[in-house]
């Protein structure tokens, strides 16, 4: 092959990171900038980091394959487009494959981050060797995609997967989706800790007040696994419900999509055992038994680096399939 | 084409239909018969029945282009075997298309029948048109099928698709497959007796006790839909409820697939505007605004020929594709 070299670009609110990654996934260059605090500052960032990855490594543009590019929020990937960007001031509608191709003349290619993060654990993390894989993060809010038959499912109007959004009960608390009861409504980043606080609130035997120097609004996610690591029972009760919210809407997606894998990354994943032991014990509960034996529940492998190879697996599979 | 017609047969618990289809999915003869009462009847039935119907159209074997079987329960399409039935006696792991074929010589193709309802619908009934449908039946229990790219969507283990064993709630009834709060476990067809019985014990103003002669082990979801059509508020409720569990569970799955169109049969279906008109309201409400534009919610269009057709469709497709 002349052209052995891919680039993919993780583009987040708050870091912009690019890699040159070869075609089996494996990073050999990385630059991280700190994400423009607009469109046209975050357009020239992007086309700078592409240029500068490449002299960095000693490269040439003719040995670049293409690029990929991985966004938040809503993207078209049939044209290239990114919808909307609300952290980032005037990024609407934006025609990123448009724009880096006409700068660089390299193939690019742009889809949704957990699309992204999903096909790079497929192609080099934990789903290697499946072709059904269900991915989430679970960060400041919980975000889906879904991988059938090795390609990533889009949907009808590109916007599949969104599993954040799938209501946990009947009635519950208003989501800023516009809906009731989402998952996202009871284990997104903030609700987490509100949770923590009611708790808290209720009774006082727990280690969390003193982790925060007695400044509940100090509290996160990792004090409360910080908690739970050290036996405190509240922060581990705070995990189990999560787990069992997150149970309800996963047995769903099991019952409905039979996927072979559940990837689960994003800084809450962090919970780790706290979260994952209860999770797959009640998932296995409630899913079909036949189905129980054969569901894996994992943790994500890629972590940060997930958005530069999912994007440039890509773009190679793009290009070559 | 030299062989222009097609076998579909509907196994169903109560009745077999065998139907004589020709490529644009018409039914030309149909053979309907009580489904036997053990395996060996039924499959003697099944061979009988598609060598009649030939007869009865006066053609001969060498015209049919293949045969299709729907069957209830779990199917494995790819090994043509029929895992359990458990209304016909000894009905388990039947190797129905090796059956089949070695009577008759001729390709047979099996899959489960909400499947083949699906399928169905979108190249005859009210997905024509589409390439992403998910597809229920309501009756006793709560059966699924989902189109993906034009394409029956299986899953890892051929079970994809069961939208009646969906939690809608983090907690609730002990449903049947072993799970918690399922759909089904609200809206099948007993449950909906049970809600309505529950109903009349708390207030009495309801033409319902009437209809049955006072006898409420008489009430049937038609009973119920009969009230609602006379414009009983009690009635109206139970189908408003209904809905509202209906709508919990295809907001996640609208939100997870991004489907074009969701078909709605079986018995319970039949309420008609009572179920779909608050059913399309609430399920709009809910999901990603974007969505609720261009999503349909539809009542199936084929009935019970659903099974003849799609069955047929299936094989038409699998031959030719």
């Amino acid at each position: 092959m002349n052209k052995p070299f891919l680039i993919g670009i993780d583009l987040g609110g708050t870091n912009l990171k690019t890699g040159l990654v070869n075609t089996d996934g494996k990073i050999l260059e990385k630059i991280v900038v700190d994400t423009g605090g607009n469109k046209d500052i975050v357009l020239k960032q992007i086309v700078n980091s592409i240029r500068n990855i490449i002299d960095k490594a000693g490269k040439d543009k003719s040995e670049i394959i293409g690029i990929g590019i991985g966004s938040p929020g809503l993207v078209d990937s049939e044209k290239g487009i990114i919808r909307g960007l609300t952290n980032i001031e005037g990024f609407e509608n934006v025609h990123m494959k448009e724009y880096v191709e006409s700068s660089l003349d390299i193939p690019t290619f742009i889809d949704n981050d957990v699309n992204i993060m999903a096909y790079g654990e497929l192609k080099c993390g934990a789903g290697k060797d499946t072709m059904n894989i269900v991915c989430l993060t679970l960060g400041t809010g919980v975000g889906g995609g879904i991988i059938i038959d090795g390609k990533i499912y889009r949907g009808s109007s590109l916007s599949a997967g969104e599993i954040g959004h799938i209501p946990v009960n009947v009635d519950g608390p208003k989501c800023i989706c516009g809906g009731r009861a989402c998952l996202e409504s009871y284990i997104g980043k903030d609700r987490i800790i509100k949770r923590t606080i009611e708790k808290l609130t209720q009774r006082k035997e727990s280690i969390i007040p003193k982790l925060v120097e007695g400044d509940l609004e100090k509290i996160t996610p990792k004090i409360v696994y910080e908690a739970a690591a050290v036996g405190d029972m509240l922060a581990i009760e705070i995990w189990r419900e999560t787990a069992q919210y997150l149970a309800t809407a996963l047995t769903g997606v099991i019952n409905i999509l039979n996927p072979e894998i559940i990837v689960i990354g994003g800084g809450i994943a962090n919970a780790g055992k706290y979260l994952f032991d209860p999770l797959t014990d009640m998932i296995k509960e409630r899913i079909f038994p036949f189905l129980a034996e054969k569901i894996k529940i994992v943790h994500a492998q890629l972590g940060e680096e997930a958005g530069i190879i999912g994007s440039a697996m890509l773009v190679k599979d793009s290009i070559f399939n």
